[in-house]
């Protein structure tokens, strides 16, 4: 859920006054996004969508992520497309907080993904990926493995509440992660979050990626595991192989791993478990229950990691290794 | 804030095939209405609202509901139509729980409603009364006078945690509007809810009335006295004259209030406060801190009941009386 910002329609109309998208003939609050308060908008000309950033946002980045959706955009990405105020300019202000319109994207996120849905996120993980590479802004990812160890130090001291033993499990995870990093796989602009509600399907045809307030310039390779989190395990914490050799079967028809990308990939894919294990934590820690922010369980992710620990070829994951393979 | 339920694709695309609004474009939650959970679809025959009934709303009662905002669109009243199933039904059921499809209606609603949206709620409410006086299905008011009580017995032993003395106050106020509550006023269906989120402009012009979730059969003056209630107090609890005055002659413009009904207001427009103090100082006091129903103060319904309980005459909520005009 997420409209943490009420707009009054005086506010708004100055707002608008600005654009050229037609008259508003309505604006409801939607309930997706967690960071942002996201407004859909009827106006005139079509729909769109308006953003207030809040204050989990840092403003000096939103150059960084509509630039980028710009840029995939113009390169043929089905991503939303910043709206241009007759100024030129992409953020304005609205309600006090920094705000953006962009293009409305049809689409249905999958709450039960399947394997074709698994191919075809690969395959536009894989297009972004390279649609990205030319792109001239950089941001370093703050929640790559350097970020994680001021993050697991403010939740430390209470993770044995979550489960007992927690604490040392993680500063070991932690500790080996740090050790075994890998720093010379290929770099470029990472979604770095793309779980199933920021992909929009019509039918089994991806229609679009949204939400790019979490991208960065880090190894690509990681980004495919993050996916491999998101997409590929079952409720009950299986991981879905016929879902992970789809997904990089997908992403590999585009742009095909490297070796030292493919052997990286337990690795990766431990730390992206920890990623979302650590945030899901702070925030179970520190989140005042009744907060409109919703509290994730992060036993979901350290069921993730105990999973990914075990794995010691990506051949496990579903990849189907050159030379093997036919 | 109001989604309460989720809906998948697998779910959402079973109950559609029901309806003939063709293909499914998108569908999101938004954050409007307090009871259920509402979801704006696209599709490709337009745009409607999906609402799942939560459990604060009676399922007997629904048929009522829809039957009447067909009636009244068939008038040619601006409100939601509900879109008929293939096999004639207006309700059918989704994760669990009823749920009905009606057309979407552009337009806003107003945050800082204006002298002349006071005006056109007058009128517009005057012609949802005229167009009610034959729709053949009856719906007492659980939330009139006699239901006052229960409500009250439920809170009483706690509403001075509110306020210090406001148990004796209200006590006497609901004795005094007991003993005086009219009964020989025309009766007819009352929207009973018409706050300024359930009424959408396009600039000035009224351009829909929507949540008939409260609609029932009472008296067609308390419904006048509800809108004075909701739109004519400022944020500061002064009562604004000039849009009572307006809002009052929209009505009488469209359908005269008889002498009889203008006498009634003052105790009508007391009752109405006390009806919404009643239900939020309930929801204050029994709904948990964090719960996703939004708690209303209801302080802003005791400073209005103290205002009612000083007029004397309906020239001071600012009705221009016949022979007293021109």
């Amino acid at each position: 859920m997420a409209v943490y910002t009420d707009i009054n329609e005086i506010d708004l109309a100055a707002f608008l006054a600005e654009y050229d998208i037609g008259g508003l003939l309505s604006y409801k609050g939607i309930a997706e996004g967690v960071e942002n308060s996201n407004y859909l908008l009827h106006t005139e000309k079509g729909s769109f969508i308006l953003t207030l950033y809040e204050k989990r946002v840092n403003r000096g980045d939103l150059p960084f992520f509509l630039g980028l959706m710009q840029h995939l955009a113009g390169k043929g990405i089905d991503c939303p497309l910043p709206v241009h105020q007759k100024n030129g300019a992409m953020i304005g202000e609205l309600a006090g907080r920094p705000a953006a319109i962009v293009t409305f994207l049809e689409g249905m996120w999958m709450r039960r993904p399947t394997v074709a849905h698994c191919q075809a996120v690969g395959e536009a993980l894989a297009r972004m990926h390279l649609a990205g590479l030319d792109f001239p802004m950089r941001r370093e990812n703050a929640l790559s493995v350097s970020g994680w160890r001021p993050l697991w130090d403010n939740a430390k001291d209470r993770a044995d509440e979550v489960e007992q033993g927690l604490a040392a499990e993680t500063e070991a995870d932690l500790a080996f992660l740090e050790a075994n990093w890998p720093s010379d796989l290929p770099v470029g602009v990472i979604h770095a979050d793309l779980f199933p509600d920021n992909v929009f399907f019509l039918g089994t045809r991806l229609s679009g990626l949204i939400d790019f307030y979490f991208a960065c310039t880090d190894l690509l390779a990681y980004d495919v595991a993050v996916c491999l989190n998101a997409w590929c395990f079952e409720k009950d914490f299986s991981f879905n192989l016929t879902k992970g050799t789809a997904l990089l079967r997908g992403y590999n028809s585009v742009r095909p791993l490297s070796a030292d990308e493919a052997g990286a990939l337990p690795v990766l894919a431990r730390g992206a478990a920890l990623r979302f294990m650590l945030t899901r934590l702070y925030d179970w820690l520190t989140v005042p229950d009744g907060s409109f922010v919703v509290k994730k369980d992060p036993m979901e992710y350290i069921r993730r990691m105990r999973f990914h620990r075990q794995i010691h070829s990506p051949v496990e994951y579903g990849l189907v290794l050159k030379g093997v393979d036919a």
